[in-house]
C-alpha cells in the first residue's frame, strides 16, 4: 500500500476523485463535510481514491468497468449512477458500458441489468449523450 | 443478440467455454449432463458462453476481470475459483488478479476480499503457479 | 431450451411479456428501445420471456409467485412492483400475494417483507384494488 | 397469525417440520438442542414451521418452490439442500424443481443456478432418485 | 421465547415499537392496517418488537447498533432511516452512529457506507440535530 | 482517520488483530504472506485493524457484536467463525452471542441465523466451551 504521509495521500486521492467523478460534484461533496462525515471523507479520499485508484496496475477505464460490475452486483443504484458518469469521464464508450451491463444480465440476473440500463439512460440524458 | 441457429450458438459457446475454463473440466461437465441439467447446460453454452462471451465488444481478459469482480460481490466461491483459473487461461497475470481483488476489498468489503485471496491461493497452488 | 429461430422466440416472448406486465407498459418500453438497450431488449424478450416463461412445466401463477419471492430476496423494488402487477394480471389473489410475502418475512427477514408490503400497497392503490 | 398457546404452536410446527424435512433429520436436530440454541429452536418450530408453514393459504408444494427460489437468491447452500430434499418429500417432481432452477438462472444469475443444479445433484444421489 | 399469550406479546411489542420508532410514526402505521397487512403487523409487533426487542439480554442501544449494521449490510435504505431515528430515540449519540458506519465501510464496502452517511444526514436534518 | 505513519499504524493494527483473533492464528496468517497478498495484508493491518478497530469510540465487545451481525447479513461463514472466536476473546458471553444471532433471525431471515448457530456450535466445540 501507499506508505506516504496522510496529507499527500489525501490530496492525491482527492485529485483522482475529481478527475473521475467530476470537479463540481466533488466540490459540492467537500463543501458538505462536517463533524459527522469527516473521517469517512478522509477514508474515501485516502483509502479508496488514492491507495486503490492511484495504483498503476490497472488503468482507469478498467477500474471503471470493474466498479460498474460490482455496483450492479451489489445493487447500489446511487453509486452506480455516479460511476456510469465517471466511466464516461474516464473514456469508456457507451458501447463498452453496454457490454459490461449485458454481462451483468447473465451473471447477476436480469433484474440487476434492468437497474443498470435504467440508470445509464438517466445519466446519458443528463449529460446529453 | 446472436441470431444464428441454436446448434451454431451451442457449438461456438462450448468451444469458448473450453478455451476459458479448460478442456478437461468442460469435458467432465459435459459427461455429467443428464435429463435434469440438460436445458441448463444448453442455456450456459448458448446464452452465457456464446451470446455474451463471444461478443467482440470486450476482450476475454476484460470479461474475466468483470467476472472476478461480480463473483466476488455475489459471494459465489465455487464459481470464483473456476474463473480465477479461467482468467489465468485468458492471460491475466497474477498481479492483475491482485489488483481486481484489492478493488473488491474497497467496494465489496474486506470479508469479500478475504474470500478472493483464499480462493486464489488454492487455485495457484493447484496449478503450481 | 427453445431451438426455434430468433424471430419466433422474440415474438412469442414479447407476447407473453405483454400478457403479464400489461400491453401499455410493454409498448412504452418497446418505444424506448435505442442503440444502447436493443440487445438487452432482445435478451429479455427471447431468453427471459420466451425461453423461460413460455416453458410449459409451471403455470404463470406459479412463475409469478417465484418471481415475487426472488425479487424480494434480491431487494429489487422497481422490478418487484412490476411483478406484483404482473401477478395480479396472471390471476393471483391478494391473499396469495400476502402468503408469499409472509413467507418472505421468515426466510429473507423482516426488512425485506416491509419492502414487499409497501410496494404491494402502492400497486394496489394504482390499480384501485 | 396463530393465536394459540405457545405449546400448541410448537408441537404443530415440529410435526410439519418432520413431515417436510424428514423425521430422522429433525430428531437429530432436536437431540442437539442445548442452552445456546434452545430459543432459536423454539422460534423455528413456532414462527417458521407453524405460523407460516401451517397457514392454509398455500399448499406445501408451492411453499417448497418459494423456499427453493428464495434460498437460491440468498445463496444459502446448506439450507437449499435441506429444502430440495423437503420439496421431494412434499411431492414436487424433479421436473418441477428443474423449472424453478431455470427461472433462478434468469432472475438471480447463472452462478446462483450453478449452485442449485450442483446441490440438486448431490441430494438426488443421496436419495438415489 | 416469550410464552405469554398472543395479546400480551402484541401489546408489549407495540409499546416497545412506539418507544423506539416514535409514537406518531407507529400510530400512522397502525392506522394503515388493513386486511392485506394485518398478519404482517401482528408478526412485527409480537415476533420482532416483543419476542426479540423485549429480551433482557442486550440493551436497546446495543440492539439499535446491531440493526444499523445489519440494515446497512442488507442495503435496506428505508428501514435504515427508520432505525437511525430509532437509535437516536434509544440514546445513541451521533458519534456512536458514526463509529458503526465507519465499521460498515470496512466490512460491507464503501458504497454501503455512502448510503449510511447519506441517510444519516437526511434523518439529522429532519430532526434538526 | 489515524494520520500516523504507515509503520506505526501497521504495528498497532497487527497487535489488535492478534489480541482479537488469537496470536497463533495471526502468526500463521503472517507466515503465509507472499507477493500476492502482501498489499492486502497491509490493508488489513492498517485500515481494518488499526484505523477502525483502534478507534476509541466503541469498545471491542461492541465492535465484535457489530461484526457478527454484519458477517451474518453478508453470509460470510469463514469470517463469521473467526469473529465468533474473536468475540469470545473480547469477553462476550455465549448468551450475548446468542442474543445477536436471535436478532439476526428476525432481520436477516431464518436461514442466515441457521448458519450462525451452526458456526457457533463448531467454534464452541473447538474451544471446548
Amino acid at each position: 500500500m501507499d506508505k506516504k504521509a496522510h496529507k499527500e495521500r489525501y490530496d492525491a486521492g482527492l485529485k483522482t476523485r475529481s478527475d473521475v467523478l467530476g470537479k463540481s460534484y466533488v466540490e459540492k461533496s467537500m463543501a458538505a463535510v462536517d463533524d459527522f462525515n469527516q473521517e469517512f471523507t478522509e477514508l474515501l479520499n485516502t483509502y479508496c481514491w488514492n491507495d486503490i485508484w492511484n495504483r498503476p496496475g490497472l488503468d482507469r477505464k478498467t477500474r471503471s468497468m470493474l466498479n460498474l460490475a460490482m455496483l450492479a452486483a451489489l445493487g447500489k443504484e446511487h453509486e452506480l449512477k455516479l460511476h456510469i458518469n465517471g466511466s464516461l469521464n474516464n473514456g469508456l464508450t457507451k458501447d463498452q458500458i453496454k457490454e459490461v451491463f449485458l454481462q451483468v444480465a447473465i451473471y447477476c440476473g436480469v433484474p440487476a441489468a434492468v437497474v443498470c440500463f435504467r440508470c445509464a439512460r438517466e445519466v446519458f440524458k443528463e449529460r446529453g449523450v
